[in-house]
């Protein structure tokens, strides 16, 4: 029971952490064995917390404007509360009343009036970090038979549902149960919700709250399902990568869900957790898995629209095949995701084979860590992570979008395109407009297949216009070994210069460049034995860069990561045009290489104000083409040639095959 | 059936050797079914050989001195006769004679002509490529019922073992049954040698030939399952990083040896495998697996001797636990290994929680792979990567160790000093001589465990001496991302400079350099989870350089990997003192740090020309220190005083715990 002084990561965070857990596991082990000696456990940490908690004033290592008292930072203090009322209401009963008495006065009484009254600013956002304080003095007024508390918790310190948790659920949640914040964090805010929903359910029945939204609590566990691959979330936003399928919030949230649902295809993601909660709804999860209940979880392309009321964008989830083995693309045309969203509108992450392969570097950050600043988000976290250089987008004038000004960031979202999803074919595409003065972008992602080409190709396209003549980026941060570079490059073999400074730039090494050209160029790199060829090809002069990751990072704090880079200057409009194509496969054990080389002999486009067609040629001759008309521009004919042949389709989209 | 064109990677000469894959798995389905669908199968590929075979001369796409005929080297062919001839023995008695007498001279005769006498100088080399070429020869002898093509493959083209198979078995083992050229090159060298055993003992039992050189062909094979970490080769010399226990050559030899020795610790590596030869020794094995015979493999510590006699140095393996958690420190104290040999003379080698933290680069080389040079070793392979500096040892005046001569390399190895093995300690050391001119050094490694720290770690003292004042450069190149440089340095933020001009410094980029200073220094970094402490300290002034591979690598073919580099300038003499601490756990699911700290507080030296002790003094205070006699010197009593504390000692060594 040390005095709390360290920040995250350091003794005495990581001890109080400890407790909250042994109080949580002792007290579940009571209720479940009905042994005294977890009630005694439970009980003397929570009379040793008694001793300290009312001399304790804000933490000496906190650093923002919301001191915690436990820990350095109120949220903390949260998420012990929401921990150790669920041990203490199991033990409660079984305590003698003096010593209830002190608990519920000096640890629970006092903590969870610090959490509400005592830290307004915090109780009363719309924000997961007020969703853990809400929760933790909800559900300490049902465990204390206090229903200020309750009141305060689903209503907000007002009464007036202006905050608390069911203002919370309505604001927070999409109707397709996306959290603004992404999936990282929806994995966070996930826990609280779920856990007090069914406390709630449990004390006040009447309250229907897992109905609450159309069910928008259920909905947000399964959307966190959808919102990974390989088991781990798609890591965009201030995500930690390291973070998936088999995290604690998200083992609660699938059980609880499964209580509810009995949603047979939940068992099979409860079966990859490889743990089950020693709950009630755990009870009914481990049932189900030994009665053989479980289907596989349907992994599918969908988009999940962002915003309160679904109206600020979304993310498209672009798939074939399995989560483990198949493609998955993420389209992010979601609003900005408040302060831990990233300037990166119509970004784009590709998965195959396992791996991540057009990346998102997530956050700079090593949570917990004290070597690294005690585990906060780093300075590059801002000046690297969070800029759009750092990701798949259009980065115009060497600025981030909305000039990285959250408050403007958060006023601007992806006008929705089309999403198709036939076979053969799945098609995400939006408009964005206000990330940059004066310019407006449009981007078009694409799966195809063909029947000559063992797996998908993502095609690409985005067109943005401005009213003068700028100078356009667009990167493509990708994961493997380069093998072959297909266009003349000056290479910075011998002195490596920094590619800006400011923006993200400044954390760029050049590794090469090329001039002005105008045509088809190439990049293939090799990951986990598969290869990728990129190819693309601008309308206008382009050059192409090499960079990687890690100039002016005194602490090494980032990753090394490299990155393509087509830049065009001094031109209103462009049109990027690129197919990524996954091939072949390098096996190392039996040293073989199968289909090393692209499949692809070239592409080409052709577009005019009312669409665009991409025509992609195989080696073996085949030719096939992608049409897309521009928004607005669905309800007219379309007539483009290229190569001398004419594509002409009517309606928003159309495929050719020759 | 292609005319031979391509290189390593292309399309026939992938396509060869999927025939011979074809006409080796054909027969063995013949032999186990009895279905004549299969002989005639591989009758009807022989048959297409026989046209072809006699109208290829040299492959046009041979860039050696060693032209294949249908594969671009000597040795491609080697190897398809070897996998062929199997194939073919199995049906050949179910042939007509007119296809029998086609096959047999125009493709097994031609071949077996062509790789032995009308390729003499291959055939006679005592190398892995001729026991290629000898077993081929040797196994179509047998099958062709020819005792010529029998007798120069067992003694040689001139019949006076002075070259062939037997004289190959008792010159490329050691009497520990390790293969010069180190475990990669072992575990593709062990497949002639044991087929074409299995094969000689089946035809001439009395030659009794894996009782040859006290059953070295059997220790080859557990030399080869002990030369390795988590399944994969310790990757010294020119290895390919993937290669390990589930390799074909592995899977075959443990079958071979299991057949013979009935070994229950070689089923565990064959479960480990996860397939089995289909043949009578392959059979043996799943019966001793499906009978729950298999005891775990012994991974302990040990001297694998290096040369022919075993006096020409050895490989050092220091073991803790098991070959996927435990530690394994490989100390490379071996003679050249030839061609593919690296300038590394007291390298080291450090492999904990899975994965490989002091790392050695291997070679530069993306095998079969097209778009790298066809698959051959790259130019950075001879600039870089068979460089010492590219190693974890000693580098003189910025140059390689022998100056990179093959022919100088080859005649120097280390003096083997001691080796221990006891609780708590395990230690090996050795003394170079002529790597340098006027140079002396001697390392010693140990493995020393504490009550007070849950893991071994790593105490390293390199002692240098030279006859003149010189520059001495000890790199470390580790795995991880650093959390801590625990030294004052200049970071090379905004532009990045080459640390020099040859001998592989050209390769590599200065992250940041530290004056001249006398004292501690430590880095610490993190992998898998896990934190690595590196405390150093010389008995001279010392700079420390963070460094990177990567540069003046045009065609991007380097990995780029991490190396801080230890440099002492205008000294005769130096003592670098080390100790590498694994600790810790970042656990990134369950978002918790334990052990983020190293338990070390310092580490101290002093030394005399009789010996040296490393003094550890730990957090909590207490101090434990190993003392080691100079080579020559374990017969003296040894008094060195470190911080006001006396150490004495008689013998090789000491290890003091207060």
């Amino acid at each position: 029971m040390p005095l709390p002084t360290d920040p995250g990561g350091g003794y005495t965070h990581e001890q109080h952490k400890r407790n909250q857990r042994s109080i949580l596991e002792a007290g579940t082990l009571y209720r479940l064995t009905g042994d005294m000696a977890y009630a005694h456990f439970v009980r003397d940490i929570l009379l040793a917390y008694a001793d300290l908690y009312p001399t304790l004033g804000n933490h000496p290592a906190a650093r923002n404007q919301l001191p915690g008292r436990l820990f350095w930072q109120t949220l903390n203090d949260s998420v012990w509360l929401v921990q150790s009322i669920q041990g203490y209401d199991a033990v409660r009963d079984a305590l003698s009343p003096q010593d209830r008495e002190r608990i519920d006065a000096d640890v629970f009484g006092r903590m969870a009036r610090f959490l509400s009254e005592e830290t307004p600013t915090n109780f009363n956002r719309i924000h997961n970090h007020a969703t853990w304080a809400v929760a933790g003095v909800g559900m300490t007024g049902y465990v204390l038979r206090d229903p200020h508390l309750v009141d305060i918790a689903l209503n907000g310190l007002e009464g007036d549902s202006t905050s608390g948790f069911l203002r919370q659920i309505d604001r927070l949640f999409s109707p397709d149960g996306y959290y603004e914040e992404g999936p990282y964090y929806q994995r966070y805010a996930l826990a609280p919700f779920v856990v007090f929903a069914a406390a709630i359910e449990k004390n006040q029945p009447e309250l229907g709250i897992f109905e609450v939204g159309d069910g928008v609590l259920i909905k947000a566990v399964t959307t966190t399902v959808h919102s990974s691959y390989g088991g781990l979330f798609f890591p965009i936003n201030d995500a930690i990568k390291d973070k998936g399928l088999d995290t604690e919030e998200l083992v609660l949230g699938v059980a609880i869900a499964y209580a509810r649902t009995q949603d047979p295809t939940l068992l099979s993601i409860a079966r990859r957790q490889g743990r089950i909660p020693m709950t009630p709804d755990g009870l009914a999860v481990a049932e189900g898995l030994s009665q053989n209940l479980a289907q596989p979880f349907a992994f599918s392309s969908r988009i999940l629209r962002d915003g309160p009321d679904g109206d600020r964008g979304g993310l498209a989830i672009l798939r074939r095949g399995d989560d483990l083995t198949g493609q998955t693309l993420v389209m992010k045309n979601t609003a900005q995701g408040m302060g831990h969203g990233h300037y990166d509108r119509l970004n784009w992450l590709f998965f195959d084979n396992g791996q991540e392969v057009v990346t998102d570097y997530g956050s700079a950050r090593y949570l917990n860590i004290e070597a690294k600043s005690g585990g906060v988000y780093l300075p590059e976290n801002n000046s690297w992570a969070k800029q759009t250089i750092a990701h798949n987008t259009l980065v115009v004038d060497q600025t981030s979008q909305f000039d990285a000004r959250l408050s403007v960031a958060e006023e601007h979202w992806p006008e929705p395109g089309l999403f198709i999803d036939e076979p053969g074919l799945t098609l995400s595409s939006a408009t964005m407009r206000g990330a940059y003065d004066g310019v407006v972008f449009t981007r078009v992602l694409a799966l195809v297949d063909h029947p000559a080409l063992p797996m998908p190709i993502v095609i690409d396209l985005m067109k943005a216009d401005a009213d003068r003549a700028v100078t356009y980026d667009l990167p493509l941060h990708f994961s493997g070994q380069i093998m072959t570079v297909g266009f003349e490059a000056e290479r910075a073999v011998s002195s490596r210069p920094v590619l800006g400074d400011g923006a993200g730039y400044q954390h760029l090494w050049v590794d090469a460049n090329s001039p002005n050209f105008l045509g088809e160029r190439s990049l293939s790199w090799m990951l986990n034995g598969r290869f990728y060829t990129y190819r693309f090809v601008e309308d206008v002069p382009s050059q192409a860069l090499l960079v990687e990751s890690g100039a002016n990072d005194p602490d090494f704090n980032l990753r090394r990561e490299p990155a393509l880079i087509r830049r065009v200057e001094g031109q209103p409009s462009v049109r990027f045009v690129s197919v990524l194509e996954p091939h072949g496969r390098y096996d190392g054990v039996a040293e073989t290489v199968t289909d090393g080389s692209s499949r692809i002999r070239h592409i080409a486009h052709a577009g005019d104000d009312a669409g665009d067609v991409i025509v992609v040629t195989l080696v073996s001759g085949e030719v096939f083409a992608l049409g897309v008309s521009a928004p607005g521009q669905e309800g007219r004919s379309h007539r483009l040639t290229v190569d001398d042949r004419v594509y002409a389709w009517t309606g928003p989209y159309a495929r050719f095959d020759q």
